[in-house]
């Protein structure tokens, strides 16, 4: 199941809609079969590991990072798949919440005979489907936030100058993380500050992330990086609905797909933006600042995980915060995150952290 | 020599003026003798590891982590014990910078016809002895600086609360550090928002490190906790020329030393109150903010090491920040520290700095 689980991994970011599962199958003790989630989402796991295996199927073990599919969508259920390829046995990391598979797909299994077991790596793969499980049960990708800062949590000096706080291992990570999301996305105010092209490069990486920017008046640069290659790399705008009739018309004739959402005061409403971007398929995002972005998504108990680069340096109160104002008098009021790991890369320290229980 | 530096350090935070030294006598493979500074800074280890020795000190090897002593200061120099108590052979991990030492101790140690070797484990030494170097050649202490914040870099609410943003794991840790520097070190602003008692706690340690609050102004609550324990644990008070002279009196009625300091703008002058510290003994400093301390440390380039304790929770930008303005404008002119290591305690994470060469 680890080695499915790794397998799986590998489609995260690239099989969007659908959630991206890895296959094993064992015949006798010898993997026959091995497969996941195909870029698009389609061929399935399931369908690969198969394909694979052959004859070799008949009377095996398969271990699927996922319960599955038990009904007709853009390709036959892998439950009637698997059925009819004679496995003997079937071993799933977690159910789906999927209402259409929820169930279903182990239901079928056992009536033709299938011995099934499921709950085995169950945490991990909790955490490996936890954006398409959010998009199944709350309409909202998962939302990991990156911050790269001084150590004093600045992430430009006073005067704008943010290139570059952290070294070139932290950015090399970062663009690996972004490669692992279905989308990048930032704020309008750092898409105007930095023009970032919020690509992957230098990995070898063929598939790229949308890119998504939240800009309520749609006030960004019509000859940036964004719009220069919008044709090529998706570029998603979401908008308040009063944004100006021009500027929407100017960028769908640049390629970028726009996307009204309510607003919130003076900001969009950042619950309503992460439901529009879940609607239209997206099951993990990237978010990579500014402080206001951040400070939205904080406020709402919008962030799933959060990943701090901190630079051994300090700026000072007149630099830029990493995070916007929250709102927040009292302590019990700040979001809190639990500990995943620590640990230095360059010069820098990486943190990870996943939202705290309450 | 590793077992030497360690015996060393225990001294650190207990001995000042003097060095923190270790010293271990070795006879015919086996560990005759060990030593290090007592509180006070007397008697040396060298004598301390002799008298355990006794006759078998005849013809063995000594590991001290200094170059032994060769004047007469308060006790009697210990290159004349040494060669008083027949060694054959002196290993010293590094020189003394001491103009009153440096070189002689090992001029006298072969003199009398004892093999003498140095810079086993130096770089170590120059570690450990660090603030007493700083103190003889710059004439100042080595400067820690703790900053122990959310992961946006805050150290309290918009509306000053700020405990507890760390959990009590890093709290037990800076008491650990306390202890292993002669002084704790404030702001006043620190002093009156938070009314600390600066002392190490709940460690089983019975030495206590002087407690030091900058204030140029001396206006810092005459029934606050410093106050009412100045008689008990050192408090001495950092102020400017123009302090107001009853409170100067009120606070020495208190049992306080006072330190008039120079100014530097409206604040005081960092580079003066360190020399003045320096002249009156300290030579390790573990300052604990607030912020415009932090700051006028960093923007006068006199923190050796940092100290960051971050934890999962975020304040947002009306929080305080963990160092004040720096007045920087370019990411060149910024503060830069090396990393020597990070890792998790309790649900924060601890990571370590020293300032990165230039």
């Amino acid at each position: 199941m680890a080695l499915a689980l790794s397998l799986g991994r590998r489609g995260q970011g690239n099989c969007w809609p659908n959630p991206a599962v890895g296959c094993v199958i064992v015949q006798g003790g010898r993997v026959v079969g091995r497969g996941w989630t195909r870029p698009g989402g389609r061929p399935h796991a399931e369908t690969e590991a198969l394909a694979q295996a052959g004859e070799a199927a008949r009377g095996a073990t398969a271990y699927v990072t996922l319960e599955p599919c038990a009904h007709h969508g853009k390709t036959p259920p892998c439950a009637q798949a698997l059925i009819d390829a004679g496995l003997a046995r079937v071993v799933a990391a977690i159910e789906d919440s999927d209402p259409r598979v929820s169930g279903h797909g182990f239901q079928m299994l056992r009536d033709a005979g299938i011995a099934v077991a499921t709950g085995i790596w169950g945490a991990q793969a909790a955490r490996d489907h936890a954006g398409f499980f959010l998009k199944t049960e709350q309409g909202r990708p998962l939302v990991t936030l990156k911050l790269a800062s001084s150590f004093d949590g600045r992430i430009a000096t006073g005067s704008g100058q943010s290139k570059w706080i952290t070294g070139p291992e932290a950015r090399r990570a970062v663009h690996a993380m972004r490669a692992r999301h279905d989308a990048v996305m930032v704020g309008g105010g750092t898409a105007r500050a930095d023009d970032p092209s919020l690509t992957v490069r230098d990995l070898g990486v063929d598939h790229q992330p949308v890119r998504v920017v939240i800009s309520r008046h749609l006030d960004l640069p019509l000859m940036g990086q964004l719009a220069r290659t919008a044709r090529d790399v998706p570029v998603w705008l979401c908008h308040g609905h009063g944004a100006d009739h021009e500027r929407i018309q100017a960028w769908e004739g640049l390629g970028a797909k726009l996307i009204p959402c309510a607003s919130h005061g003076v900001q969009l409403d950042a619950a309503d933006v992460l439901q529009q971007l879940g609607q239209a398929g997206l099951t993990r995002v990237f978010c990579e600042g500014g402080s206001a972005l951040a400070a939205s998504l904080l406020a709402f108990d919008l962030v799933d995980e959060l990943i701090g680069f901190t630079a051994g340096l300090g700026i000072g109160a007149e630099g830029l915060p990493s995070i916007g104002a929250l709102g927040i008098g009292r302590l019990d009021e700040a979001p809190r995150f639990d500990l995943v790991e620590t640990r230095p890369l360059g010069k820098d320290i990486l943190h990870r952290w996943t939202r705290a229980l309450r």
